[in-house]
C-alpha cells in the first residue's frame, strides 16, 4: 500500500499472513477471515484494508424473493451450472430473522448438491445478531472476503422480504427476485420494495398452475415503468429448480444484464458510486458505535431520555450532550 | 429550564421574543419560526429547545396514499369537521419531489376551502430540496412549531408513496392510508410499505364501482395478519371526500384508534420512544452534517474516493482519514 499503514500501528504480522492465505483460496483462512469480519473484530478493518486490492473481480448475484419460493434449491442449481462450467463460487446466505451464524453447517453444503470436498464451493450463512444495520455492511465485507479468496462468482442470498434484505442484496452487482405461482406471491413481493431491485425475474416452480398468469402479472407491472432507451427492462425466465431446467436461461439473462451494465452506467461510476458508499458506510457505522452502541453510551442516551421524559431538558439539550465539540 | 442553556450561550432575546409570539399563535411569528426550521438555521435549535415544553398537546394525523387517491380534498373535509367542532388546525403538506417550499400559496387555503381570515387554521407545505434524510426531522420539527403554537389537530399530508413519505408520516400518531377504487391501487400502496403502517384506511371515491371490491380486498389482506387479543385492527372507511361522506365516520375510527394507544402500549412508553428516536436523529443528522455535509467535507470525500479509485488507498483507509480521533 503507498500510503502507509492507515492505522497508526503496523499492520499484524499475523493479519499478512493471514490475507496470504485467503488469496490462495485455503478454506480454513477463508472461513477465519469471515469469522473475524462477521464479529466486527478490530483486526477485521486491518484485513479488509490489506484485501481490498484484491476484490472487484468477482461476480457478485442477489438472489432474494418471498420464503418458499424455492430460492435455496435455486442457489443450488446455479451452484451446479457455474461449477460444470468450471467457474468457482461463494455462497453469503444471510439471514437476519435466524440465530444461527458462524459457518455453513454441513448440511448446507449437501442440501446446496455440493460434491464432497470440491473447494471450488464456499458457503457462508450469516445471520443479524440483533444489529441488523451492521449485518449489509458485514454481509458487503463478506462477499470482499469471498471475492479475494478467488471465487468467480458470488451469490447472495437472502431470505425473507423485509427492507433489511432489500439493502443486504442491494451489494449485488445484478440481481434475481424469485417468485413462484401461489395465492398473493407478486403482491407479497411488492410490498417490500422486491419489483423495484429486480433486474431479473425468475418463476419458480413454472411447472405448477398460475405459472403463466404470475409471469403475465410481471410482464403487466413491467409495461407500466416508464423506460428509455438505455434502461434494462428485466426479463422474466421461467425455471424449475428440482430439475434446473430453465437455469441456463436464467444465467444467460444475468449475463446479458453484466454486458448491458458495462455498455451504459459503464463500470466505472457504479465502482465509484459503491467506493463512496462503502466509505459513508464505515464511517457511519462506527460514528453510531461510538455515539450509541457502546454500553456506557446507551446507559447515557437512557439517561438524558429519562431527562427529557421528566421535562428538566429538551431533545436538543440532549442532543447537545452528546455531540462532541458542540460550542455555538 | 431547569438546566440552564444547552447551548453555552444564553438563548438569544430575539428567539426568546419569537417564542412568546408562536406560543399566543400568532402567524406571522408561525410563518417565521417553520421557515428558520426549514432552513435548519443555527438558531432553530435554540428555538425548538425553547418551545419543546409547550409540545406534546396536539393530535397529529397522518394522511397518505398514491397520488390520485384525492387526499387533498379530504384534508379539506377534515379541516372543515374539526373546524366545526371547535377545534383548531395546523396542515403540513409535504411533497418531497416538489420544487416549491416555505408557505402556503393563497391558493392552498382556497383549495382546502379554509375560510378567509380564519386564523384557526395554519397550513404550510415543504419539500425536500434535494435532503430527503432532513425532510423526517424538518416535519416532525414543524408540527412541534404547530404543537407549541396551540394547533389541536395537525394534519401531515404526504403525497407519493416512497419510502420518503413513509418515513415523514411516521411523525404522526395515528395514520390514514387513503386509497380509491381504480385499478392496481391496492396493489401500488403496498409497494411502498404503505399497508403495514395504516392504523385506519380510508376508500376514497366510494360512490365509485369498484369500491366494494377494495374494501373486499383491504379485509381479506388484514385477515389474513397475525393479531392477538391487543392488536389493533385497522378499520375500513368509505368516504366521498368532495361531499364528506363518511368523514365523521373516519374522524371517529381514528378516535378510537387514539383511545385504543392510551390504553394499551400506553402513552408513556410512545413518548419515551420518541424523545428516544427524536434524539438519535437529531445526533446523526448533525454528525452526517459534519462529516459530509460541509463543502470541505464533502470535497474531502471526492478527493479520497478518488484515491480509492487509483488505488492510492482502501476505504478503510479513507474512513481512517473522516473519522476523528482514529487511533486504534
Amino acid at each position: 500500500m503507498t500510503d502507509g499503514a492507515p492505522l497508526a500501528s503496523t499492520v499484524d504480522a499475523r493479519v499478512r499472513a493471514l490475507t496470504e492465505r485467503v488469496r490462495k483460496g485455503e478454506p480454513s483462512a477463508v472461513a477465519r477471515a469471515l469469522t473475524l469480519v462477521e464479529n466486527r473484530e478490530p483486526v477485521a478493518a486491518a484485513l479488509l484494508h490489506e484485501l481490498w486490492p484484491d476484490t472487484g473481480r468477482a461476480w457478485r448475484l442477489g438472489i432474494t424473493g418471498p420464503p418458499g419460493a424455492g430460492k435455496s434449491t435455486l442457489v443450488a442449481a446455479l451452484i451446479a451450472h457455474f461449477r460444470k462450467s468450471g467457474r468457482t463460487v461463494g455462497v453469503i446466505a444471510v439471514d437476519p430473522s435466524s440465530p444461527f451464524t458462524g459457518g455453513a453447517l454441513l448440511g448446507d453444503r449437501v442440501r446446496m448438491g455440493v460434491a464432497h470436498g470440491d473447494s471450488g464451493v464456499f458457503i457462508r450463512s450469516m445471520a443479524s445478531r440483533g444489529d441488523l444495520g451492521g449485518l449489509c455492511a458485514s454481509a458487503q465485507e463478506a462477499c470482499d472476503v469471498l471475492d479475494a479468496s478467488g471465487k468467480d462468482v458470488i451469490l447472495i442470498e437472502t431470505v425473507g422480504v423485509g427492507q433489511t434484505e432489500v439493502e443486504v442484496v442491494h451489494a449485488a452487482d445484478s440481481i434475481v427476485v424469485v417468485l413462484h405461482p401461489e395465492a398473493g406471491d407478486a403482491v407479497q413481493a411488492m410490498k417490500a420494495g422486491l419489483m423495484e431491485i429486480a433486474d431479473v425475474y425468475a418463476v419458480n416452480k413454472a411447472d405448477r398452475p398460475g405459472a403463466d398468469r404470475l409471469e403475465q402479472e410481471i410482464l403487466g407491472m413491467l409495461g407500466l415503468r416508464p423506460h428509455g432507451a438505455d434502461t434494462w427492462l428485466p426479463p422474466v425466465v421461467r425455471v424449475v429448480s428440482t430439475t434446473t431446467v430453465g437455469v441456463p436461461d436464467l444465467v444467460a439473462a444475468l449475463e446479458k444484464h453484466r454486458a448491458h451494465q458495462n455498455q451504459t452506467s459503464g463500470t466505472d461510476s457504479r465502482r465509484v458510486r459503491r467506493i463512496e458508499q462503502r466509505i459513508r458506510l464505515l464511517v457511519e457505522s462506527e460514528m453510531r458505535s461510538r455515539l450509541f452502541g457502546r454500553p456506557e453510551a446507551a446507559a447515557r442516551l437512557a439517561a438524558l431520555v429519562a431527562d427529557v421524559r421528566a421535562g428538566r431538558t429538551t431533545p436538543y439539550g440532549a442532543a447537545s450532550h452528546i455531540l462532541p465539540g458542540n460550542e455555538p
